[in-house]
């Protein structure tokens, strides 16, 4: 009954994950683990006290029937590989962000996937299992705002360091929006454009920051999104969609309020971590009980890290072109279509 | 056209309801001044460039036909022999609180004033022109709440100085809420009491602060006013009505909204001028208007000042005896029926 | 590993419980269960597909080395002697609120708890787990306040049926504030009185509604409770904690906000389950991994449960009398003494 | 002492500034009026109970010495040549906006106030003194969030009739950002472009709206102002800059709030008079002290509403072109330079 996940990476993320396998949601367990790095691979087991076989490999790793589901946690160059592989094999894939570092690549997963015949793969983007976008997501889906006709989002870090890079603010801070935001609609991107505002003086040199990007969509919603990591207050995130009859907003979260010092104020949270670790919970705790119950995910699919391909490479054209760069998808195959999903938060 | 005022007592407080009449609100100039002291009379009228008649007294100052309504700030003691003066000379009264010392004393006012005829007098409390109360008195006189049940409010200083005696919580600060809280509700007090907790370290070894007053109205409402005088952190004015069908809330002072160094805030004010600033001036604007376009004040009346004395010295003996004291009042004469008030501000 | 609960009593809350470890939480499972209705037993093992043997009664189930921790989740009444078997087997104990219906029974688990020489008990008060509690609690411990003084609370439901009466607004709805708050501010209540404003119309005729709860603390921190079940407008919990330097409060549910139709409105929660999902998740979460890693649970003890019947004898006995009854607690014994709890969520 | 206005146009938008400066504020009084069309300006002076002189045209009323400032509240197109006589004449001007119907009209109207050697007039841009924008405004010339970077604002109406046309969102609507914003930093504008989110569905067939202006200003800064004139919820301005180091943003309305029907709420107002209605006050009494304490007035100048003028018709151009369009400003003159302006409000 209980879900074997074998692991493909066990740095950083990969281990966060099995900590919250073991230890905070219900109904799976590690069966194994490998690592490009065998002694990563061989600390995990000691560290988490795992009852999880070794292997050398993804292909060692995908034979061992208690392998149910593999967590894909390795680098990204390495998860198009490791994906298909799983897909073969007829396994359940829960991967992290990107699903391929090309969008071939994540159009090979998608049709791999079809011919399969049903659904395997999750990605893991967790902003969808976030009660504040959850909320939004009804709300916009009973009709409560009317038609969306434009949508205004921040993503804002306190800092970033010096291995961040330009392309990163698209690939790595950005990537979230673009999932969540034609979740949220229920529509497709047409073009996005970058432009830099004054930059702040609190970034490194290499880097642009802040930056605005503007998506359009295939109804015509547009979108401006903030992307500012040096914004040296907080990790700050914002999401207002305005609608033919009204508006809806992420609501802040919900920290304790003081008056102290002429102040009336609350906390703001420092890190992504804090501020969506029960969107993590929710998200594996989803994918865990979807696959036992309904022998398939129904969080974000290859699809949509196809999407997020797609939209990711015309952003960083973007960025370096200065113009509107088309966003070019072919139509959402039927095997994909959104169900407007049932409230489970 | 314009109302004369005839100010009697040109003290602190005296001085800013001249700059109010004569900088700020419209209808209305200074025709004469009075004080104790000639001397602050005289500086009155220099400093603001006055074209007054200084007097020596309040008597004589009533004999100028230009004063057509009596400003009377002078020191509390004073207020009641003024204020009978003028009404048995048929002048309009605008009277800082107190309107008189004793309840007795507010009680030869509302005779006196009976006797005249026609409402000549208005107390200074404010807090009724306040934007914010305003809203809640029409909500609840839209029976938008139903039935009020409970009212929980504080009333919070930053800190006093050595003067600020025990009796003065009762006298000088929940005056205001004695007053607001009846005018709010439609109602009349039955009993006061006065609890003590923990001392916070912040008050002078004279003083026990905070204190929480417990009011009781006829139909039973239950009202708990903290009185908080060394509260650190601002001015602080709270108040908000439970009701049968909902509850409805003083807003927080509009100040603007900030994100900086992990805080979400905004600035708390630190003095009643600043909070109460607006209420001040449509307080005077509605004086002037009022005696102007109907011959007689609508504000706070002289009834209103006998139930804030009642009420204040079974406070006073309340917080002396611990226990819960009757505030006997009579009926309210037909005289001072409030009628439900149209919005103004 | 995994600790195996025993339950007794398999009604309403029993199956919301083992809903909850079987496949929400992590780290245990249900081993075996009982109920007076052997029916109602069975029922649970197959409607959650439980591997568990089933019981004729609490003694039986104890004999089962299977197991190591019982969840009492059986009438009031039953709970001492289930308890008191359960501790006196050396087994841990999970015990919805009451841990027993009498103060003295509550004294007698307490005895056989520190005779046995080291925690098994944790009875079930959640709100402490909640995150906005959590936060208010890091903040006083912190000093941030400065030293509490005053209160603040509000517990108010929606609707209340027939079946509620008086003293259950006392037994089963101020007890989570009475459990709440001296954990809170580190104190221990005094004395308690109750009072009663005008009475809502919405309340049935056998029940005063609303109520207010007034507790003084040993130190002089005078508690405001109001006890408003039937409310009208949602399930909504109010606390502020008033302290010498500054105020902290818990913050409002985090909703998503939304502009429409003239309101700036976010939705209040209807039910203490949504409220408070996410705080019995964390409740269940810490008892296991307290058990499983320190060997005892760190939650609400035995001597909160006494507290709280102690506590909740002299609040009926006060709603009878209308004066301000004692709190009679011994000192509390050094093996319940409270550590400053670490924050955990 | 008191300033005598002669007001030319006694429309709508007249009578209500002439309530204003004789029922409201202060130091002021109508000393003449005139309109096009005669029986209005009678209308008037009557209806308002004025002792005013009634002219022919605005020729007439300048030489009148009592009219010591000209409110000029005509229609547009005759705004610059009344307010060209009036600097001919020497004296004060108030006119609403727009200061001339050409950007040339503008140039002209600064061009003789120069030569007349010092400033004589005010543009009507109210929004300089809502409480708001002066907190936002004194928080960045405090350098509180550093240097700005970026602004997000929205202007909302709840609906337009069919008079109001496309170009009408950039010159009646937009131009209050226009003004405020460049104010707000301390900044010009470079360029202006206009793009069309999807319709909603509740304009009428002549008009785009929402529509989304994008302002960069010399140094950098973008702007994004969202224009929605059939929002339906209400009337709503929104305004937040986003700095180096934190942002500030301009405050909810302090409406009270509610808990009602499962809502915590608070009113949304719904028409610019009541939202801007102090603003308007403080205007005026600023305008009115100003030039009778320092001999010119202070607000919003001749200067400001020529960048208001060729701001506007480079948006109204964007609005037909789809592109950035420049925004040519010459040097500012010495004659204009903004000082930071102390709080008066
Ligand atoms: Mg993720
Ligand atoms: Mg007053
Ligand atoms: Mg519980
Ligand atoms: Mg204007």
């Amino acid at each position: 009954m209980t879900l074997g996940f074998g692991v493909v990476g066990t740095g950083a993320i990969g281990r966060e994950h099995i900590q919250r396998i073991t230890k905070v949601v219900s109904g799976a367990e590690i069966a194994a683990v490998t690592d490009v790095n065998q002694d990563a691979a061989k600390k995990a087991v000691e560290d988490f006290n795992l009852r999880a076989s070794i292997y050398e490999d993804d292909t060692a790793l995908l034979k061992d029937e208690n392998v149910e589901a593999v967590l894909v946690t390795s680098w990204g160059p390495a998860h198009e590989s490791t994906v298909l592989k799983a897909v073969e094999a007829g396994k359940f894939v829960f991967v992290e962000k990107p699903l391929a570092t090309t969008a071939e690549g994540c159009m090979r997963i998608v049709e791999a996937e079809q011919k399969h015949g049903k659904r395997l793969v999750q990605v893991g983007f967790m902003r969808r299992y976030d009660s504040g976008y959850r909320q939004m997501k009804e709300a916009i889906d009973n009709n409560f705002i009317g038609e969306p006709l434009m949508i205004r989002c921040a993503h804002r870090n306190r800092e970033v360091g010096e291995s961040y890079t330009q392309d990163m603010a698209i690939l790595d801070t950005l990537i979230h929006e673009i999932d969540t935001l034609h979740w949220l609609v229920g529509d497709d991107y047409k073009s996005i454009q970058v432009t830099y505002p004054k930059k702040t003086k609190n970034a490194l040199e290499h880097l642009k920051d802040p930056q605005i990007v503007t998506l359009e969509t295939k109804t015509g919603i547009i979108i401006h999104a903030e992307i500012f990591v040096n914004c040296q207050f907080g990790y700050d995130i914002q999401c207002e969609v305005i609608g033919e009859e009204g508006i809806v907003k992420l609501p802040e979260v919900a920290t304790a309020q003081y008056r102290k010092d002429g102040v009336l104020g609350s906390g703001i949270l420092q890190d992504w971590q804090s501020r969506f670790n029960d969107a993590f919970n929710n998200e594996f705790q989803d994918f865990i009980d979807a696959v036992r119950r309904e022998g398939q995910p129904q969080g974000p699919s290859a699809w949509d890290g196809y999407i997020a391909a797609v939209t990711g490479d015309a952003g960083v054209k973007a960025q370096q072109s200065g113009q509107a760069e088309p966003i070019e998808l072919p139509e959402r195959p039927d095997f994909y279509q959104q169900k407007k999903q049932e409230e489970k938060v």
